[in-house]
């Protein structure tokens, strides 16, 4: 019995042990949060699939694993040996989840969830699902149990994100967030998210591999703010700011019974997607809380930078551009060396010349360096005994970021190491164009991510190519690397707003032959206002060369070409001033105009 | 005092009488029609204002008229001098109606209305914005009995559309239309659209300018249909096709009391956004009917052509084709010999080319021919005693169409017809730029006219250009110019799917200047499939040259340049067995490839 099969035998006692006849595992903490901390990693324990996304559902005889495009090919290889069954979503004849569940499930059986991590919409969509059949569904942890080694939860501690990055006190935000709270005629927040509460509070810590948040609630009200977390983590500048600030300390365990016991009266702005079935139960039970369903509102505040951020966004984006030179120089002379350079060797090149720079605190994902098909994988990760070692052909695919305390980075180039097909021109090209037509578009005011995100699609599209996953994101600012609302994606129907920032990654990933994207973040800025209107824009703030060999010149639109020279002659300007003179030099050449 | 306020006076006597504080009067008729037999046109009888979009409100003291973009300066004009305030829709500050009235009308106040004219969506909008207070609408026609010389019902003959047009029986669309029943779960379905009744019944008549239309209503079961129309209009071999295919005639004023009368147990699908607010009433009365809200689902039956339509829309666009050669090639000779030409000629002599075609039965709407600084008004209509001389410089814009048995025309070309400005060239070049980046585009199954709106704008968007209008809409079939549910509109979300039709109209009006557009219709077809899925794009079946001497061919990119050259061949190409020796010699030069 493979390792997945003996560890879903065991789950699958705990299933009987309650009579449940099916256990839903969703990649989820009592944040909902994307990115997990070892102890909620449930679903990768389980399954054995170590991928971002995913959900994991286990009936008595069957199994199965559901995740997006990224994953596919990684899902295929780490579930191979597994009774799972591989679910790629939204391919043709692939069920949801939940019309799985629901086609499984009979009348009388019982789905068991652990409801403090299973978001209250996914419930009430699994109950749409259900329909008229009477399932059961059982709130309780069956894999926290039966998982022998399971990690701890995390408990880092707790530092103050200054005002001097943040452009704003926590008091500051409490009344913004107070103030939209009134708009929707709702009395309090209850904040589950970590990066809404990071963000609230100006507190980080590194509970999360690379997202420096604190696991903590708040509850705000017209009046007061409890942010529930352990004292022990908080040091004394901490414990000052949030009482200057007017926020008290709760212990992060009380959250549920501190609901269940609270005696005022308020309306509470809630969104069932951002908060457990577990916690929206104790809204919905204690008589002190009317529920009104609506979208959490620090999302869309945080999602508009405001001037101090984007000062400092833009200070930590050339010193990341300064580490992306002295990165790439580096790869150039080992390569030119004929050392000997694997794809796990470049994450430790970036880290040693990231690490370097002022006020970086990490890195603000797990580095993707992808050479040749390996790239294709859309998430790939190399392993030390299996990464592969660079050649003077091809292309390298590095996808990296950083957190310093004035931001969060996040860039991919694609280098060619040497001799290309015309093929692999011709697809870094198209790539090259799509991003262009993102960077370079001018809409009016009122367009969505979703309105925009066919600009980036079409140049790949006229060639019957597409990629399976949005073209951009919104990232934190000592945050999340992926955080929204704003995204660049056929569904996302959150307006542009200027001092929004997204980034632009069209890719192409050939399975089994090569994979390229080229990544910048971009501020959304207001370009012109005409009888028409308002007109928005966007303005590249990552400062790094794009390999220009690969490019097919002619296959540029004359106003995609001038994009490209000017951008480069931003880098060139940025960077200048931080380098030194052989660096800038080198930059010199490769930011040379084409054309 | 005007006339305009002479008539409201009156109106507001009526509305006296039965104790209503104000009136609304919409554009519509009991089929919610855009375009308006004259006896429903009440809106412009009352505020003047003739447009085809509008809607007056009459307040005691205070009256005001909505229209949108495409009939600003129109309105602006026509409700100069009257007590009528223009609302130009969607733009910044100016109310909703609905919002407007809610600020009007106090507690216990009155809203009259006639309920067979304004849909039932109206009347829960307007009952959203009323919110709390208690207004009453009354479903009363004020405006009717105090509308002097106000024109009949018309009760044009009908015709039978022979199936080797339209492709399908009416029993074949009637078990099309039963299946669509079935799958969600309805029985019966009452269509009050014309277009969809036309399609249903394979009947066409004249009631309407333009729109070869009958005025009926349909009852479908899944055993029977019923046509509600005067059987006085129906020659024999319509009353046998009628029969032949399971249709039983019904006067066309018993819709009301049958509904109320219907004896047996249906459960209606019905969508409020295309059913009167009192035709809505008498289902949700009778108990013999369950209302199951939903999409009327003959819209997006016909939305899709078959075959046989493909091939006869083809041929109808051919016919047209060579109508417009001949127009051009006299309006040039006429030009070229000093005559006097306005722009109410332009309208005759299209006439002329147009109704020799074979199986031409007349145009699809009244033309717009406007000149110079007059075709910055969208929807411009040239009078005798007003119009334009054309002279030998600047644009002038064509916007035209004809009814054939074998499909509906709509084609807008932009003439120079002399010197321009490089402003104007400029403006020019922008237009066909977006019309091409519509007609070349290749997108993904599933795309909506709200992904692909952007494709068009862009290319404006980039000089702070926008208008205010779709990019296109769908054609009827010996149908209204206008017809869904496909469209190309930001907020469509209608999904694209081979064999729907679109036409491709982006434009420029700069007030005071120039009316710039370029109109052909375009088939949505496969394009290819690959391991990404199945990607859909256009093939233009408008056959008429682009007028090419005023492109800055620099502005162009080479795709865009590829398809106007190939574009234009397939013009040459596709007309040429048509024409006499000198059209196909001087379609040749216009045909010429340009670059």
């Amino acid at each position: 019995m493979s390792d997945t099969n003996q560890k879903l035998a065991a789950l699958r006692g705990a299933m009987s042990a309650v009579n449940a006849d099916a256990c839903l595992i969703p990649s989820s903490d009592p944040h909902l949060s994307e990115y997990l901390p070892a102890h909620w990693r449930a679903r990768s324990h389980f399954s054995g699939f170590t991928g971002s996304a995913g959900t994991l559902v286990v009936g008595r005889e069957k199994s199965a694993l559901w995740t997006d495009g990224r994953y596919f090919i990684q899902a295929e290889r780490q579930l191979r040996g597994s009774e799972i069954e591989l679910m790629r979503m939204a391919q043709k004849g692939v069920p949801t989840v939940s019309a799985w569940l629901a086609d499984l499930l009979q009348d009388g059986q019982t789905l068991a969830l652990d409801g403090m991590v299973t978001a209250e919409s996914t419930v009430r969509e699994l109950r749409r699902a259900f329909g008229g059949k009477q399932v059961k569904i059982l709130d309780a942890d069956l894999a926290g149990p039966c998982w022998e080694g399971r990690p701890a939860v995390p408990a880092t501690q707790c530092y103050v994100h200054e005002v001097c990055y943040a452009g704003l006190s926590a008091a500051e935000k409490l009344a913004a967030v107070r103030g939209e709270l009134k708009k929707q005629n709702a009395t309090a927040l209850l904040v589950t998210r970590l990066d809404s509460a990071a963000w609230l509070t100006n507190l980080r810590a590194a509970d999360i591999d690379y997202n420096p948040f604190a696991l903590c609630f708040v509850f705000v009200t017209q009046s007061a703010a409890w942010l529930f977390i352990d004292a022990s983590r908080l040091p004394g500048e901490a414990l000052a700011m949030l009482r200057e600030n007017g926020i008290e300390v709760r212990g992060y365990g009380e959250i549920r019974s501190w609901l269940a016991g609270y005696t005022g009266s308020e309306t509470v702005l809630a969104d069932a997607g951002s908060i457990s079935h577990a916690l929206w139960s104790e809204l919905e039970k204690n008589p002190a809380f009317t529920i009104r369903e609506g979208a959490e509102p620090i999302q869309a505040l945080k999602g508009v930078k405001n001037p101090t951020e984007i000062e400092n966004l833009k200070n930590s984006h050339r010193k990341d551009g300064v580490a992306m030179v002295r990165f790439q120089m580096q790869l150039e002379a080992r390569m030119a060396a004929g050392e000997r350079v694997t794809e796990c060797d470049i994450a430790a090149m970036l880290r040693n010349v990231r690490f370097v720079q002022p006020a970086c605190v990490g890195e603000s994902f797990d580095t993707i360096a992808a050479y040749g098909p390996n790239a294709a994988m859309m998430h790939y990760s190399a392993q030390p005994a299996t990464c592969a070692v660079l050649a003077p052909r091809g292309f390298l695919l590095v996808d990296s970021g950083a957190q310093y305390l004035d931001g969060t980075t996040d860039i991919t180039r694609t280098y060619a190491l040497g001799e290309l097909t015309e093929e692999e021109k011709r697809w870094y090209t198209l790539v090259l164009k799509s991003h262009i037509d993102i960077a370079r578009a001018v809409f009016m005011e009122g367009c969505t991510g979703g309105n925009l995100d066919i600009l980036a699609r079409s140049a790949v599209w006229q060639h019957g190519i597409d990629y399976r996953c949005g073209t951009g994101h919104g990232v934190g600012f000592l945050g999340g690397v992926h955080e929204g609302p704003q995204s660049l994606r056929t569904t996302n129907n959150v307006v542009f707003k200027p001092g929004m920032t997204v980034t632009d990654e069209p890719g192409i990933y050939e399975e089994g032959k090569v994979g390229i994207r080229i990544e910048n973040e971009l501020l959304c800025v207001k370009k012109m206002e005409t009888e028409y209107g308002v007109f928005l824009g966007f303005e590249p703030f990552t400062y790094c060369p794009i390999d220009t060999t690969p490019v097919l010149v002619e296959m540029l639109t004359a106003d995609e070409l001038e994009w490209l020279n000017s951008y480069h002659a931003l880098v060139l300007e940025t960077l200048k001033p931080l380098l030194k003179p052989d660096e800038v030099e080198w930059l010199a050449a490769k930011c040379a105009p084409l054309g």
